[in-house]
């Protein structure tokens, strides 16, 4: 399999998630959580999937195609273990009711170890039966693994329910 | 349709014509020319679909993958424009069977620009009945547009066969 077949299967993944996530929350109220903005592809998406939700994105430095940018009361610029302690996450406490974590950090390693950094300051932000759309694997007690859409592979991208109370 | 479901079908229809160009030449010796290198993604595949062949490539500054960056004695760096002009290029004249254009100058009106100044630079190192896959599109009196694969919408790629004499 070539780097762009592998980054094709990455993309369709993400996309089948991120799509099936929308279904599992339809009927849960809260704003969104983008961690990672990059070239806000998904951030696009996450819009277009929830146009009268309020999306809120960390990203250390903005990077993404104009049309892209979120509004920048919903933005938290920094590092994103900081801005999750920030006054304007703070605002989110346990209301979030969708999180989509790609920080790409690099090589996988260390995109899981941040991963594994950032969830428990994301934990306190969602409601409970929130979904977390996650590209590195995120283990934690609360979360119950959900089945990955039809045709994608396990391991590719990730697909967790915090548990209800 | 959201920035992240183009770019997934952008990816897909340039994996779907380099697939079918791989066909297409099967019969034809000759090196590969990529132009763009960029990530390094499209060289990797050429190189999954033609284990056997010389790959050539033009880009004016590497930011590849550090696994999928050319040898440098097929590694024409610099401006297209001059890498297609030079002694290295020339060496290829008229033995060039696939020719993969990516240039990425940013917006599509400065990308078919740049193919449109490119083409006549290019011509010249493609045998007869060479292929052409091409992001932006190309119109020259030589090139035949060819059936793009199934599935793929007109104009999303680009699928050219250079007339044979």
């Amino acid at each position: 399999m070539s780097r762009l077949d592998s980054f094709i299967r990455r993309l369709e993944a993400q996309r089948a998630c991120l799509d099936c996530a929308a279904r599992l929350v339809a009927g849960l109220p809260g704003p969104l959580l983008e961690l990672g903005l990059g070239n806000g592809r998904t951030y696009d998406h996450l819009r277009t999937l929830f146009p009268d939700r309020d999306i809120w994105v960390c990203e250390r430095r903005v990077a993404a195609h104009p049309d892209c940018i979120p509004p920048p009361e919903r933005l938290l610029l920094g590092d994103m273990r900081d801005s999750l302690r920030s006054a304007g996450a703070a605002a989110l406490g346990g209301r979030v009711v969708l999180a989509h974590l790609d920080p790409g950090a690099g090589d996988p390693a260390a995109t899981a170890a941040l991963a594994g950094e950032l969830w428990p300051l994301l934990a306190p932000l969602l409601r409970p039966g929130a979904v977390l759309v996650s590209e590195p694997p995120v283990a934690a007690p609360t979360l119950t693994a959900l089945p990955l859409p039809a045709g994608i592979a396990p391991g590719r991208y990730h697909l967790y329910r915090l548990r209800c109370g």
